[in-house]
């Protein structure tokens, strides 16, 4: 399907900055031969690679100046209230003012979501955005919120969270009624506390494909394609898996590396070892949308590289073009007559 | 150091009953000359197998008839009043007169953590009872506790489980002043719920060596020896952990058993491959102790075999002889000036 849709993309956002964020956007045009973006950044760092850009896909790339950047270590109220014209926030305000139709940083995940809430504001129905991130599955991909932004929620947080899971799903990976899971624990005595418990029953009548609780290791059996989960829950889970995936390809690293002989071990298994590595790369997962405002933003991971930095441009191009946020407001919607 | 220590084994518990416990128990036996156990269960299932481990280790092998079996999937509470005479029961109660200094069991989590609770009580100065497990980390392990037992903490609570934990550490593994972190995400705006926040306080007023806030991948990295967290999120870490490493497990079978080719280099790779297996091998990590008792109670995970049994025997055995519940109770005293 073609993808008639721009995205604003915060180029100085990230630890790599234009180096990434504009052969990325570059990748991105030439799969979506409808698509256009818009470079945010201080013209001086965006000038010769934009150039470039502009020149090869004609009438795609626009260039829009911003002269602040928000550090990746900076609070984010204080870049809220000291730089109006930060590339990030011109990003998002591009999605406000419908010149983009989503925006895209890699920068502070706490400065995009204040700012992209203060900007934007979140939907009818909707307390507060979530992050909402993939992770892999045996059956494919699990869509895990929230991931951070909402550390104390309600049984209505988490009941939003996955309308907002579900909408989010059908927008990016085409699947109609997404099921949904919440994350409990499995200890007959003690099934979940009390929160949890009610967002149970919530979730049971909201009409949504609920499946019911799960628990963590069904994230990756891919036992739903939603998980609901409150911010610190998803937040210590995504980092866990991470510190897990970082010490067993350590460790494995470390077996083959330890001998020549294992050495010539490793080159003997390699294909089958990059096989591995593809099918597990984190790369092809980064993206995580913030979910429940007014327009579309996916924040990509500080460290992407270049393969990276397109896939979130992907993401947040897929959902934008898949009416993300009118599906969320419309479901919203539909709900008000049974939970209120 | 000789270990004269007494470990009533709960021979009926787990998913293979007598086929798993007593040859675990002979290997422990084997291992310690001068440990002994008292094993428990229905005289004829334990019959053949107890009376050759008799013979072969004269006078350290003891056998405590039990009528009835705590099933897997029973209600704790259930299990609680209507088993008075269950192998589980016994064993803990074995503890509680003195008969032996520890008490191992694979069965049922909930009633094992019940009937220890009942029959036990808990240490002076401790709300509650915690479960705490190893995990492998680069630098070797990390005790993790509430690992499920308590899904509503407050601040007192944590602080305590760091207590627990600590001392557990010190025993076990003759750490002298463990390193404890407080599990917390890293989101600056949001650093962790008011709940984490006021534990944080109280454990760097512990007198305890507390490292500060960690977050999911510090598990695995290592940063610290112990890591506190309540026991909603530590059974979802768990069981995420697990399900990533299962995942990963199969892709990497899966890629090895594709093609004939492939099915060759595993070949070749074979003695690499085990070696980072058994680096990772879960087993090595089997046995969670219940700490917070006037005893010690470790629970072996269902579905061990033979050696992971073991292992979980010896764990209990080291908490003994190396006088985890004195430790704990000796901590606690000295807190009560400082923390009341």
């Amino acid at each position: 399907m073609p993808m008639k849709v721009t995205v604003a993309i915060d180029c100085m956002g990230g630890d790599h900055g234009p180096a990434v964020t504009i052969p990325a956007a570059e990748a991105f045009l030439r799969h979506h031969p409808d698509a256009s973006v818009i470079l945010v950044g201080r013209p001086e760092a965006l000038e010769a690679g934009a150039a470039t850009l502009a020149a090869r896909f004609s009438g795609r790339v626009l260039v829009q100046p911003a002269s602040e950047v928000v550090a990746m270590d900076e609070a984010p109220a204080n870049a809220m209230r000291t730089k109006r014209d930060s590339s990030m926030r011109v990003a998002v305000n591009l999605v406000k003012d419908g010149q983009a139709h989503a925006a895209v940083s890699a920068g502070n995940t706490g400065a995009l979501m204040a700012i992209s809430r203060f900007v934007l504001k979140t939907l009818p129905g909707i307390d507060r955005p979530a992050i909402a991130s993939v992770l892999p599955s045996i059956k494919g991909q699990t869509y895990v919120l929230d991931l951070g932004a909402n550390v104390d929620c309600t049984p209505e947080h988490l009941l939003q969270f996955g309308v907002m899971g579900a909408m989010l799903v059908a927008a990016v990976e085409h699947i109609e009624r997404p099921s949904v899971g919440l994350l409990n624990i499995g200890e007959e005595a003690i099934k979940g506390n009390d929160v949890v418990k009610q967002a149970g029953l919530l979730l049971r009548d909201s009409g949504l494909n609920f499946y019911g609780n799960v628990e963590g290791d069904d994230i990756f059996k891919g036992t739903t394609d939603v998980v609901v989960c409150d911010g610190f829950v998803g937040n210590v889970l995504l980092k866990t898996s991470e510190g897990l995936a970082q010490m067993l390809a350590r460790f494995l690293r470390e077996e083959f590396g330890r001998s020549l002989v294992s050495k010539l071990m490793a080159l003997f298994a390699l294909p089958v070892l990059n096989r591995f590595k593809h099918r597990v790369d984190h790369r092809r997962y980064n993206g995580a949308a913030l979910v429940g405002l007014r327009g579309v933003v996916v924040k990509s991971h500080g460290s992407a590289d270049v393969f990276g930095f397109e896939q979130a441009i992907h993401r947040a191009a897929e959902a934008a073009s898949n009416d993300l946020v009118e599906r969320i407001t419309t479901r919203m919607a539909a709900m008000q007559g049974v939970v209120t």
